[in-house]
């Protein structure tokens, strides 16, 4: 069983989510919304570094989901959401997590079966999959999204190795 | 007198400098590039956060002084070049270095007084100012330029102050 953080920075906000991935199937254990309103930019860096470690001392996941992202629509916010998801993934470093990375194809894959999906119905198979029906942002069900992606890459992975062994 | 760190992040190599800004005028303490050659992205903003939290608990600045990135040539590498940026911030922020950003117009015309000089000017007038002909990778010199711009800054406000207390 791993306990897995999924993080979705943005520059304005940063969803995150934490499942348990058991036996079981996937369990929620908490979500939630970062929000840096403030104007001046290093502010929010810091607001966002100190949440993400913050979630990480309480709720203690062992492995970080982040979407990987490829391009942009413009280099100027481009440049901000980089600097997020540094902090982002740097507040989760200093906790020593280790930090996988996800195409948003990946994870429409996993969880929708097609990598085209929109995002509604990526919302809707987290919320299916993890038994909640209560209201939930957009930036946090991401941040599950990318958490259940991984949690399902791993399941594979560790079917795969069994099945390696079970033939040797 | 202020300890004054600047740094100037890219996604493969990270220029810092330090200097102490004091009433004899800037004195050069230390200089340095953080090589990031590792092919996974998250180890190199970990290499980046740890190498500034290292030259941080190493000379003990007291300021950050970084440069404003507006715009840049295309989104990717301008996603990259931003999340190196929001690591190395990090990584000073969590010293409670409080961070001061300029432009590199700013940055120009206080080391040249013409913001639309040339790297290589930059450079020179760094070596000049800080009374050093080493050899300098630019990265380290950008980074000593972007210190140096804010110590002219903070010099300029603390004699505006000092005029403004003399004509009360």
């Amino acid at each position: 069983m791993a306990r897995i953080l999924g993080i979705d920075p943005g520059s304005r906000v940063t969803g995150y989510g934490i499942i348990d991935d058991g036996a079981g199937g996937p369990v929620l254990l908490a979500w939630g919304c970062i929000r840096m309103d403030m104007d001046h930019f290093p502010d929010r860096l810091k607001r966002i570094f100190d949440g993400i470690q913050q979630v990480v001392a309480e709720h203690g996941p062992e492995e970080l989901a982040v979407e990987q992202v490829f391009m942009h629509r413009n280099a100027d916010s481009a440049l901000k959401l980089g600097q997020a998801r540094g902090a982002a993934i740097c507040a989760a470093l200093t906790a020593d997590l280790p930090v996988y990375e996800y195409s948003a194809k990946q994870v429409k894959q996993a969880l929708v079966g097609n990598g085209n999906a929109d995002k509604a119905q990526v919302a809707h198979m987290v919320k299916f999959l993890l038994k909640n029906q209560s209201h939930m942002e957009l930036d946090a069900s991401d941040a599950l999204g990318v958490a259940l992606c991984h949690a399902h890459h791993q399941q594979t992975a560790r079917r795969m190795a069994r099945m390696q062994a079970a033939a040797r």
